[in-house]
């Protein structure tokens, strides 16, 4: 399974980006996928096919209401693990001798 | 203000990377920022020179235990903002019509 | 058209990873793509669904070698623009006012 | 030695974006320190806080046009080399069986 967090910005479409956040929210809800929303981009779970897939409808979705777009991406390619999106951060704690809980 | 977002991996010291990590929020908790950990990175606020500072704290402390260290950073810097790293996924919650809540 | 930036690293594999990148720019080569390699990463031009598919197959080339791959990637989405690899360049150096000419 | 891949995004300044990478190649230029743009961004060689003083000064330079200003960044600082914007590209085309030259 893979990790994969985005993040898509239209250019000269104004500084605040949350319409277009939403948006792609609802596109990585409707696909099923375990998802996580922070202040500087979303993770999505998935297989590698699923996730770039995902971020394509998402970047073409932005890019309906602009001529140009950017999209950072990171990709952390695991075999053989899943639930990563909770796992890495409990890792952390752990080592850091701290019971699991809200961040 | 300014959040940034930093992801430090070390090359070549195996697979699990999340001892380098523990290191790192450890240097991030004594700076007294606000600061939020996630499956694919760490968001600190704080003024342009104070996170940038810490990133590069946080470099020098993972390149102690490894020849070669790659760091991966955004950072959005809005002027007259704070308190974005609750604010924004509260913002785009809104867009979605749902309530504040957990992620 | 799109431009595609990535840079890929296999995790626990030692330092050096001009190995890996010379055989994803063996299988941007057989693309047909125009693409570009510099110290940072590879771009690669070409429609979005065709550039994420190079991703996809670069990644998995790596990770045939490791467990674990990381891929930072990023996009710039421009509808109706085309050369950029080039042309975003000439833009930059034209503003700087100067000719032409390699960098 | 560090290398800094770099690219600062005004938001809600229109699409284009030359004019501001070009002020922070103006900057860049004036720090001595080894450069080269790119399609999707800038590479600076140096110590690490003389390329992150860099990165500060060239947002700030953004930000006096734009109330929101978005930068990506990419380090890689490895101990005991220089020269890697140069070495790093003609390591992958020894891989590749070829000889140095214009890519």
């Amino acid at each position: 399974m893979v990790l994969l967090e985005m993040s898509i910005v239209p250019l000269g479409q104004g500084e605040s980006v949350s319409q277009y956040v939403a948006r792609c929210v609802e596109i990585i809800e409707r696909s099923g996928l375990s998802y996580e929303l922070h202040a500087m981009g979303t993770i999505v779970e998935g297989e590698l096919g699923q996730v770039l897939d995902l971020m394509r409808q998402c970047i073409e979705e932005v890019a309906k209401s602009a001529n140009r777009v950017t999209c950072t991406a990171k990709i952390d390619y695991r075999q053989g693990v899943t639930g990563g999106i909770r796992s890495k951060v409990a890792s952390v704690r752990e080592k850091l001798g701290r019971v699991a809980g809200p961040n």
